[in-house]
């Protein structure tokens, strides 16, 4: 490794020139090969911008200059050459480096991310931000075209495109979300990027236009005018135009020498300007160029073989989810499942396969999948939307209005929850049980092991209505206990002791079994199943007839099972509390001293309940 | 009102002449204003959508096609025209008619809303439903370009531009949020918008195109090709066309003749159309054509003055936070306001007027005001983002990622709290503690009034770090207490009793401070002030001197301060409890097992908790 050896930090790039840049970018591809080979990652996103990220190193400078990585998982690069090579081999192991960019592990990184479209949002307010303060630097967003299927990209766009500083926005289009590209955006990109013929058209355009007199640093009006047309002429639908910004593409993402030339020259422009990038995922790397879903997010791999080195033999929650789902659909014509992107990751696309057009992969789009699904559960079909747990966070909204305020028929299954592992802050699901439970109308359930979540989708599909959520976690289980028929708020009792009682869910509750089992501990072990509705007069039950509780979850302490079952131990066991609050269900409209009345929040009801309790 | 009289459902307006649609939209522009003078209401958008309503009746067979509006708050015309009139003067009122669409009120409203920018994704489930089930209606959306500024229409958008079947949307244009449209789609669509000549230019481009014959129904590729080349060439940044839509206008949206022929023309088409159409907000009343933002939302007005009729002489939360603001954006240069759409409403226009390179209207874009306001914190500014409660629902991932993951100095003003009376379900703010209380390094400050709020400010401007959320209802609240400085984490005890203490936060608070002191009532009164971090200390004191507890809050009774002042009440006075969950912090990177072991979750320390309960 003769370049990358003497290559630490960004003033080294500096140095180089574009042919030793080329030899530099064969050395990174192979480090990244051998490294993530053995910590796993995200492997095809940074072999597709090596010659990117060479070239915005050698025009601008971080950290003065501040790039940010749209959902950051391909930083690889950037980090192996902003210091942090020699800790590379940590990567997203414990004490480790991050997967993602996190400014506490670095100046370099100068926002955290970890999911998609928010960098166009953050490269305008560090923009606004240096205006403010009156300082000079450039701002940089890298955002990929499945990034940009996300709304949040077009409210950042929409923001930008009428700022009237320096912001450059770098589309880096390699035709793929995780998995291939969806929507009419990718399909009006691979029409302007498969015509190569518009670029140079654009050149003769500009450099036609360049020749006309330029008075001081700005086009006049004129002039700027008749190359707005001239461009609108040559390059039909540019959308980005419309959205006010500057457009200059498609330029070859591999092309060090043209991507510099095309940085430099956009630089000093006192506008937003999107330079889009061509490039390929997984360039480099045969296997990946083949199969660069395979190597979006990798366990340790062969080499040679492109083979995924992993000991779980066992089905995974996921692919349970795909072969139950493609199972029920063929029992119920009115059951769909939709991705955001996802069909892989959640298991969907063996259904894809057999159900073409009871599929949808709507993008990186979590609020349109939420509110698409209300759509059809409102005209009679029930769909199973498959979104990550923090992922679903970005559809709070829409499940409460789109789906739970009209209960509408809708199965959200909820993969990744509780800890994920080696994603880290941004990826695990540790919030969900808190953010979904709080919801009217929705039934959440939690399965133990994968046998209980193909109980829990049958049940989903057949025997309950309204909304549902069930929460599952990363990879697989150790099944155990009795699969007791799944009923609506029914938990399922493991063991039955007398101390002390366990109320756990999820995985673990095996690792629980098993600790009683082998100890021959005597306890009540209640695998609770369902968070909502919860089994108040059950858990009474047990409460009552145990001295000791312990409560087992893969959730925030705050707002999870925890505090659920505690609020009932409190009111069944201590002083005598009463709790006044807004109930468990969407309230209509009305003034508020009606609504307060209704709901005994009004002043004559809390008098009468303060002097009972007074007089109690 | 001679024709209004006679008509209550759409076949009655199809029975009409166009002149006659003339006459009943004047009548219905009389209805309105006599009404909502009354109930008060959203007056301006509905009467800019008389014609474009009284059109798409004409057209359309409403309930079997479906028309969808978006947002909703315009669908007043609709619901008269659909067996609603009789009930329209119960409007927003307690047991009357929602202001919203709700499919429980009539089976004309296809789908709830209240909500932004929803249209476009219900359209496409609609129509997807409608192809599935081999069936044939018509679906069309109606969105404004308000709600074009929200991220999920263009999700929307992109899925709906690769849809090939039939599909409508009605893009009513007029250059209007609630307040001022904003971006740079707004910028477009005024270039587009006055000038007509595009439209002119395009009838010619059509006639030309239509006089090459067409074999059957649909157009040879050659002829769309040499149509849509033409139509480019004609109508520089067809944003829409570069979507997937096929693009119609600007139609003049009170030209009944006008409107019904391109509704007819448009209507067979088997793919996704756009029509353009322009509408006046608040036309035919003058007060409002003038003052459209004053006319958005309104209580009881004086017809003749146009003066809104208002028995609150205090001052509203939301004007103290404007006053306020300005106040101590003076004393601290790092202050910023944004807010999304809301300038009025939010009480922040003259803090717009008088930091303008300050204040920052993003459009209905909640995900970016926040992902922005994170990057303005990270480069040193104190953003204040003042948002409804509801709304905030839109941005939840990116308050937990965007800001308070980095733990940046983000004060989130969270208007309309608790319950807001006449715009119901989907305007409650009914779910914000809930949801913001499970987000780590959060400080959640609920004021009782407005001079507490006033210093909840102070201290968020001064004296906290990191994300704060400060929660306040609409309107005004009488003002009792003792105005302890806030410290904190510390409550405010305003009474101090024997047996009973009461925990209350918000405007609950003077409401039983009055029961207390009217009553002579001997309680212990807690202002609880700061939701997180809670003091948990204080609680267990007061909860260990107290033999009843009452709990008083404007939210949800899951999530909310209840429970989690339950679940201190149960640790401390019941039984032996453990509650083993993830705590409240964000959770680095590194493999499942490891992350258990560093949280005791893992089998090991199960085990010893486990053995140890049993053995105490």
């Amino acid at each position: 490794m003769g370049i990358l050896e003497k290559v630490n930090y960004p003033e080294d790039i500096k140095r180089l020139s574009i042919s030793e840049l080329y030899e530099l970018a064969e050395e990174i591809r192979e480090f990244l090969l051998y490294n993530i080979a053995n910590t796993g990652g995200h492997l095809a996103a940074n072999l597709g911008v090596v010659e990117l990220t060479l070239a915005l190193l050698k025009v601008f400078d971080p950290p003065k200059d501040k790039i940010v990585w749209d959902v950051g998982h391909q930083c690889y690069v950037y980090k192996i050459l902003t210091g942090r090579k020699q800790k590379f081999n940590t990567l997203r192991k414990f004490g480790g480096l991050s997967g993602f960019p996190k400014s506490k592990e670095s100046i370099y990184d100068s926002f955290d991310t970890g999911h998609s479209s928010t960098s166009i949002s953050v490269a305008l307010g560090f923009a606004v931000a240096r205006d403010l303060k009156n300082e000079d630097y450039d701002v940089i967003a890298v955002i990929g075209d499945g990034a940009l299927t996300g709304g949040l990209a077009y409210e950042g766009l929409n923001n930008a495109g009428r700022y009237n500083g320096k912001l450059l926005v770098i589309l880096n289009d390699n035709d793929m979300s995780i998995s291939k590209n969806v929507g009419a955006i990718a399909k009006y990109l691979s029409k302007v990027r498969t015509k190569p013929r518009y670029f140079k058209l654009k050149k003769a355009a500009d450099s036609l236009v360049e020749g006309i007199p330029i008075v001081g640093k700005n086009l006049s009006k004129f002039v700027r005018k008749v190359k707005g047309s001239l461009k609108y002429f040559f390059f039909p639908g540019t959308l980005f135009e419309a959205l006010g910004f500057e457009y200059y593409g498609p330029i070859d993402g591999h092309d060090i020498e043209r991507l510099c030339e095309v940085f430099k020259s956009v630089k000093d422009f006192e506008r937003p300007v999107l330079v889009h990038v061509v490039t390929q995922k997984g360039k480099g790397y045969e296997h990946a160029e083949r199969f660069p879903e395979k190597f979006h997010g990798v366990p340790p791999f062969d080499i040679e073989t492109g083979n995924h080195l992993s000991d779980n033999t066992s089905k995974t929650f996921s692919e349970v989810l795909g072969d139950k789902l493609c199972e029920l659909a063929k029992r119920n014509p009115k059951i769909l499942a939709i991705t955001a992107a996802m069909p892989d990751g959640t298991g969907l696309s063996r259904f894809a396969k057999m159900y073409p057009q009871r599929f949808f992969d709507v993008g990186i789009a979590e609020e349109h999948a939420v509110t698409f699904a209300g759509a059809l559960a409102k005209e009679g079909f029930k769909p199973f939307v498959a979104i990550y747990s923090t992922f679903l966070q970005r559809a709070f909204d829409q499940i409460i209005h789109d789906v739970c305020l009209q209960n509408l028929n809708v199965v959200f299954c909820v993969d990744r929850a509780g800890l994920v592992g080696e994603d880290g802050e941004t990826h695990h699901g540790s919030f969900d049980i808190s953010y979904l439970s709080l919801i009217p109308n929705l039934t959440l359930m939690v399965p133990k092991d994968t046998k209980e979540f193909e109980m829990m989708l049958e049940f989903a599909a057949f025997y309950q209505d309204g909304p549902i959520a069930i929460r599952y976690p990363r990879g697989s289980c150790k099944q155990v206990g009795l699969y007791d028929e799944i009923k609506l708020s029914e938990p399922e009792i493991l063991k039955e002791g007398v101390n002390l009682a366990i109320f756990s869910i999820g995985r673990h509750v095996s690792m629980l079994y098993d600790i009683i089992s082998k100890n021959k501990l005597d306890a009540t072990l209640v695998n609770v199943r369902f968070i909502k509705p919860l089994n108040t007069k059950i858990i009474k039950r047990i409460v009552n007839t145990h001295k000791k509780i312990l409560i087992v979850e893969d959730n925030s302490i705050i707002g999870g099972l925890g505090e659920k079952i505690k609020s009932i131990i409190a009111e069944e066991k201590s002083v005598e509390i009463k709790h006044i609050a807004i109930p468990d269900r969407f309230i209509p409209h009305g003034s508020i001293f009606q609504l307060y009345s209704m709901l005994g929040m009004d002043r004559e009801n809390l008098t009468k309940i303060v002097m009972e309790l007074i007089e109690s």
